[in-house]
C-alpha cells in the first residue's frame, strides 16, 4: 500500500505491506488523514520514531471481528494500552506504561491506505459530521481535555497564546464555556477566524502583565510558557498543549513566588469531540489550507501558512 | 539598635534607628528570629534587598494603639499589603501588587533589636506555645500552605524530596494527612528526624520511577523540580516550596505528555500553624542547630550543617 514513512528522512513508499489485524483490531481503509504539529516534530528528531506516521484520520472500517463496526465511517482514539498495567487497570490507557501510539510510538500510523486499530479504540462517526469534519475530532478531543482538567469559569479571565491549527479548536472549545477569552496570536489572518468567538490580538500589540486567571499555551515552543507566566495572575493557572522536542530555560521560583498552578494536558476524549461536531457547535471552516495526496507529502509538510493540510486518500 | 544588615555585604552594624510606628502598626521587640534559606538566597542576590534581612520571628509587642496588643508575645505575618490593589481588595494581600516583605522587600527584618509591622499582620502567641515554638510559626505556615492550596488523600502516595528545614516542617504537616509518605534526602542524620514520620531514603538509593500522586520539592535548588518529574506518576502533581536566585533547563512536553500538574505555593496561615503548635502536632525538638548573638551573624549564616541557627536577642 501507499505511505508517508519516516526513519530519520520523510518519504513516499508504495511497497509497505497493508497490515493484519489481530484479535480485537480493525482494518480500516482511511478517508482523510491530517498532519499536526508533532507530525513536524517527529520529523524534527522528537520521540525517535520510525514507521508511518500520522494519527489524525477519519476512514471506513473495512474488517473486524465486531461485525458491527465494519463499513461504518470511524475516528480514533491513538494511544493503545497494554491492558496489564496499573494505568490501564484505571482505565487510563491515555497513560499505560507501555503504550503504543497512532504513528508516533511503535504503531504505523495513518499517512497510508490503511490501519489498524483496537476496537476499544474506535468510534463511529455520527451521520450529521461530515469526514471533513470528523478529520478534527483527535485534535478537538485534544482541546476537550482542557476542560476535562480544568473547571473554566464563566467568570474566568482567559488567555490563549497561539493561533494555529490547535489554537483554532482550543478557542471554539473555551468560547463554549463563556469566559472572558483573549487569543494573542502572531497571525491577523488566523485571528480573524476568532473575531466570534473572542476577542484577539496581535502579540506585538498585547501589553497585558499578572492579568489573566487562566492562560493556555498552544505555541507549540518554549516561549509560550514564559509568556504565559507574564500574564497570568498571581494564584492563576497556566495550561500547556505545546509539546515541541527541546528543552527551555526557565524560572520556577517566580512560579513559587505567585503561587501559579501549570497543568500539562494531552489527548482527550473523542467521543466528546464528536458530540460537539454533531451539535454544530465547533465548526472547521476555513481550517483547511490544502487537500494533498500522499505522493505530495512535502508540499503539505512544508506549506508555512497551514493551518491543517489534510491527505486525501482517494488522490492518487 | 543592633541589627544584621545586607547591602551586597553581611554586616552586623549598632547604628541603625530603631524604627518608628505609623498608625495602625505595632513596634515589636524580637525575641528570636531565625535563618531561612531565603535569607541565604537574598545573600546570594535574589531580590535585590538592601536593608535589615529576617523574617522569621517571635517578639514582644512594645508599642500600640491597639492597647490589647502591648505586651504580648506575638509573630507576624510577612507579605504587607497596600490595601488598594484588586488582590489587597479580595484579601489575598500576600500577592499584592505593591506589596512589601519584612526582610525581603523594602520592609526591614526581623535580625534586629525592634521591628514594625501592621496589626492585622500580628498574630498572638498562644500560652502554650513556647517562644522557641513560636519563631517556627512562618515555616510552619508555609508548609501549610501545601495542604491549604491542594487536597492531599490519605490513600496518596506522596513523596517530599529534600530533608533540610523546611522539609522537616513539610512532612510534620504532610504526615497528619495519613497519605503513605516517604522523603528522599541527601543527609542521613536529618532523615533521622522524620523516621516516625514517615518512610526515609537516601537519594543514591532511591529507584522511584513514575510512582508518586504528589511530590514535593523542597530541596531548594532546581535539581529538585527535575527529579520530582521523575518519580511523579503520570496525572501526578508537584508541589514547588524552593526559591532561588537562577533560573533552570527544563522539559515541559514531558509535563504535557504525563499530564502533569505544577503547583508553586508560598507563604501560608500563621494561625494554623499556632494551631499546630499549640495541638502539640508539630515538634521543633531537634530542629534549632545553633544559637547566635546577631553578632555572631557569620558563624549563623556559614553552619553548613545547619537545621534552623536561631538569634537569641538577649545574647550579646
Ligand atoms: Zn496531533
Ligand atoms: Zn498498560
Ligand atoms: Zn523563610
Ligand atoms: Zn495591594
Amino acid at each position: 500500500m501507499r505511505a508517508v514513512y519516516f526513519d530519520g528522512e520523510l518519504q513516499y513508499r508504495e511497497d509497505i505491506p497493508k497490515p493484519q489485524i489481530e484479535s480485537n483490531e480493525s482494518l480500516i481503509k482511511i478517508t482523510y488523514a491530517a498532519i499536526c504539529n508533532t507530525d513536524k516534530e517527529i520529523v524534527k528528531g522528537y520521540k525517535d520514531f520510525k514507521g508511518i506516521l500520522g494519527h489524525e484520520f477519519v476512514g471506513v472500517v473495512e474488517e473486524s471481528e465486531e461485525k458491527d463496526l465494519v463499513g461504518k465511517r470511524i475516528v480514533g482514539e491513538i494511544n493503545i494500552g497494554c491492558n496489564q498495567c496499573d494505568f490501564c487497570n484505571k482505565g487510563f490507557q491515555n497513560h499505560c506504561r507501555n503504550r503504543k501510539i497512532l504513528g508516533m510510538t511503535h504503531k504505523d500510523g495513518a499517512f497510508a491506505d490503511y490501519i489498524t486499530l483496537p476496537n476499544k479504540n474506535i468510534h463511529v462517526v455520527p451521520d450529521r459530521v461530515s469526514d471533513m469534519e470528523a478529520v478534527f475530532a483527535e485534535p478537538l478531543a485534544a482541546a476537550l481535555q482542557i476542560t476535562n482538567m480544568y473547571h473554566i469559569k464563566p467568570t474566568d479571565k482567559v488567555a490563549i497564546i497561539g493561533d494555529g491549527k490547535l489554537a483554532q479548536m482550543i478557542t471554539q472549545v473555551i468560547s463554549l464555556t463563556s469566559c472572558d477569552l483573549t487569543v494573542i496570536g502572531k497571525h491577523s489572518e488566523k485571528l480573524d477566524l476568532l473575531k466570534r468567538k473572542a476577542k484577539t490580538i496581535l502579540l506585538q500589540d498585547s501589553k497585558f502583565e499578572n492579568y489573566f486567571d487562566v492562560a493556555i499555551d498552544c505555541t507549540g515552543n518554549s516561549q509560550g510558557l514564559k509568556y504565559a507566566k507574564d500574564i497570568v495572575k498571581a494564584m492563576g493557572t497556566i495550561i500547556l498543549k505545546s509539546t515541541y522536542n527541546s528543552e527551555a530555560m526557565l524560572n520556577p521560583t517566580s512560579w513559587v513566588v505567585n503561587e501559579i498552578t501549570i497543568l500539562g494536558t494531552r489527548c482527550g476524549p473523542i467521543d466528546a469531540a464528536l458530540r460537539l461536531l454533531e451539535r454544530k457547535l465547533v465548526s472547521v471552516d476555513g481550517l483547511v489550507s490544502g487537500i494533498y495526496s500522499l505522493k505530495d507529502f512535502k508540499s503539505a509538510f512544508e506549506d508555512k501558512n497551514a493551518l491543517k493540510a489534510v491527505f486525501d486518500l482517494q488522490m492518487n
